[in-house]
């Protein structure tokens, strides 16, 4: 399973994309940046959806549906929202393809041009202001609290399989809110439904905070962001919620009637995750033996192998197995009982463990004697001997550490490769060396920003909410500074 | 609510899109032809999703995702594929935009033009097989059952809110199987799931069979359909399952190695269902006063109004009444209640009754008193005053018997509506003024069923499974017939 897997430390770029494919969890298209994510991968993305769902409805949203398709021009009606997403993108020119005249396959009819062009979403921002403006009418109509499960599309150069593709998944929620003060509360709800789904969920500990202007979503006021921090050292933005202010709903003249009977534009947020959430995932917890799933969103949580030479050793260890399957299926554990005699127990242990099983139950003949059973964690890779008996009541525990496990090492990684930084020297040695997040004093301007990541590919990734607030200089330009942000690069 | 709300007889296509617009199920939006689907439209078919996704999941298949974009080029492979979908679709020829020379709006930007023009998937078929090429090798890997929930775009001239839009929403399963009856089997099974699924969750009755060549889907060898009777005497296709041979294997050159140690092709079959669901929903049950949804989809099962003068006697009825919601809730039973203060009594009336709430609870002081409730049945639009006391053991039968009663109105409507006809005059005669499917006998030529087309527009909707075989005419050769089929004009 595991031999031309690239290691960790060999070329961590090459081990993503290895593990990626060998684990069948997507591959490449024949469409340039497209990918197909394969049924193992697509289980493990419907675990995230329904997780999220659920936070989301129990938030007071409901979900709803817009075209894929938005008119060209809707991108030239808020200002900065066209120069951030109306460049690299799907264009549709023609809505017919013909017989080719020489009779050797089809050609686009000509004569079925469109008189507008119509973009793929990016984003839906605009084409959802659209309907937004026939659906407020008054404060009776406030909060409008959507959100959208869709694909996107964002005209990549250089895709890498979840992290960066051309056609993506999402959910993009966009809310319309009567005050200011209620829109920039609602954006901040939704980081910390991010936050939390993360953490807890996900074991990936995040640093919540607000992004630089620099950094900020094309259309927003304020842009908030979760960031995590990879095993290499870089950062991944694993989502975003942002304040958009009134600007949305200038754009599309969505105005509403107050209780004063005051006529005004209404305050809008929208925030989302995608596809990319699974690139954190791996790249937060796996290993040189593969990938290591939360048991949370695991799609199978444990799996069981027993060890037989014939069908009567099988009869015997399925005899004894199966009704602690049926117990642990019952405590909603979803478990796989791997009873197949065309592959050797070998082949299964490497493969459950490449494919990051929480939990693996190893059985034979002689264990069925003692009562015994072999406990393997995919986490630490540790082996016990338990007593069947007690297997009922312990893996559920055992579940639950592991999801723990997993959060406090990725949380001590963070905190080891999290670099206080007070002259520009270090910092670009941290960040060659060490890497990780840099934090450091930023004289808040958005040139310096751009001469440091034009120096060294760091970006500044947040201002932490909550941050300290204390006098330095700028770790580039020297000039006074009230606060230390976080540096690193990214993906 | 309902006032300049069409009724089905004054124009029944007239009443369909009132109630779609009207009950916030979905609406057309600024992109011709696409719909935008409501919340409330959206929460049903979200219940549809569910439903049918634990079916296809029990029924052994797996979910994955394939790219919305497919190369031209595939369409040219299969040889009657093509004809049948690479025609009327929506083409992306270019991947940038750029500012306009004038400094008004955006342009395509010539130079990034494609290569190759990428088809928005109409179906995926070619994208999928093309994937399935590298994924099949043996028996071993055989059979592969996946299914994908995505959108899919069909530039329709004419569009209608559910029934025909440019873009829908769907499921498609694509399989691959050694044999070729295991695939027919498959194609088989998957149709019995979309019949079960209408008939006991959407309570609509449907004929199963087969589709005449001239209707089959586009490279299939068998295409096998569930055909339901509208209320207005037009049949509507609810969901297709295909027998597709080896067609798709043949020409994404998918071969398999056999427990023969034989190379050979795999065996297809394709399956869906779509947002057109929706509309079969609506036009099945749907009356003059608006929606009309079988309960086990509806999102609110049960609306609890409270009729109050002031918060005292709120207080009071929210005392008695919210105990009652909760033993519903517990039973797994979707209740709201509705205690704002900012509409009337009537206006919710006809709010929930325009927007299909299959039972709506009344409670005012006086009722609070007698320990009393007032359950009215959407239905059948009957009340009847029951006690409080047993309204948590009543509701759950109440609900069962309007989903059965729904299904027995719907099915004695197309036992009413099925007409045997033995004379060309009769045929023309029944369909003009009675509609509903016609069961006559047809010579089984597809020169004869257009023509039958081309004079009045009806076509065979299918060949029911199990049909009798009999010796007859065709109503309109006259030519030897060993079975009757079914004729309707359609959606």
């Amino acid at each position: 399973m595991a031999k031309d897997f690239s290691t960790r430390a060999e070329n961590y770029a090459q081990w993503y994309n290895d593990l990626v494919i060998k684990a069948d969890l997507a591959e490449n298209s024949a469409v340039r940046g497209c990918m197909v994510i394969k049924p193992y991968g697509y289980a493990i993305w419907e675990r995230i959806q329904a997780v999220l769902d659920k936070k989301i409805k129990d938030t007071g949203h409901v979900n709803a549906y817009f075209p894929i398709f938005i008119p060209k021009s809707f991108f030239s009606r808020e200002a900065s929202h066209v120069e951030g997403f109306a460049k690299e993108c799907a264009v549709v020119t023609h809505y017919r393809l013909k017989n080719s005249p020489d009779g050797k396959g089809i050609i686009v009819d000509e004569d079925a041009k469109l008189e507008e062009e119509l973009i793929v979403r990016p984003t839906s921002e605009t084409i959802i202001w659209d309907a937004y403006k026939n659906w407020i009418k008054s404060y009776r109509d406030l909060p409008l609290l959507i959100n959208q499960w869709a694909n996107v599309v964002r005209w990549e150069m250089r895709t890498r399989l979840f992290l960066r593709t051309t056609e993506f998944l999402w959910q993009e929620g966009h809310t319309a809110h009567a005050t200011r003060e209620e829109a920039v509360k609602e954006a901040e709800t939704m980081l910390n439904v991010y936050a939390d789904f993360a953490e807890n969920w996900m074991s990936i500990p995040v640093i919540k905070g607000t992004k630089s202007p620099a950094e900020r979503f094309a259309g927003a006021i304020d842009t908030y962001a979760i960031e995590a921090l990879m095993q290499d050292g870089k950062a991944l933005q694993a989502g975003t919620s942002h304040f958009l202010g009134q600007n949305f709903a200038k754009a599309f003249d969505v105005k509403f009637l107050s209780k004063e009977n005051q006529l005004d534009f209404v305050w809008a947020t929208s925030w989302g995750v995608s596809t990319r959430l699974m690139g954190a995932l791996i790249m937060s917890h796996s290993d040189d033996n593969g990938l290591v799933l939360p048991p949370k969103l695991a799609p199978i949580q444990v799996v069981i192998v027993p060890i037989f030479k014939n069908a009567e050793q099988l009869s015997l260890i399925s005899d004894v197995i199966l009704p602690v399957k049926k117990a642990l299926e019952a405590k909603g554990i979803s478990v796989k009982y791997d009873d197949r005699d065309t592959q050797k127990p070998g082949w299964k242990f490497a493969e459950y463990e490449f494919k990051g099983i929480p939990v693996r139950l190893t059985v034979g003949p002689r264990d069925i004697e003692q009562g015994t059973v072999e406990v393997a964690r995919r986490d630490t890779l540790e082996k016990e001997v338990l007593q069947i008996k007690d297997i009922e009541n312990k893996i559920s525990n055992l579940l639950d550490q592991i999801q723990k496990n997993l959060y406090d090492r990725a949380f001590a990684f963070r905190e080891n490769n999290t670099t206080r930084v007070d002259s520009w020297k270090e910092f670009k040695e941290v960040l060659d060396t060490k890497g990780g997040f840099i934090s450091a004093h930023w004289d808040g301007t958005s040139e310096t920003e751009e001469k440091i990541k034009a120096e060294t590919k760091a970006t500044i990734r947040v201002i932490p909410f909550n941050n300290v607030l204390e006098n330095g200089s700028c770790v580039f330009s020297g000039k006074p500074s009230t606060q230390r942000v976080l540096f690193a690069r990214a993906y």
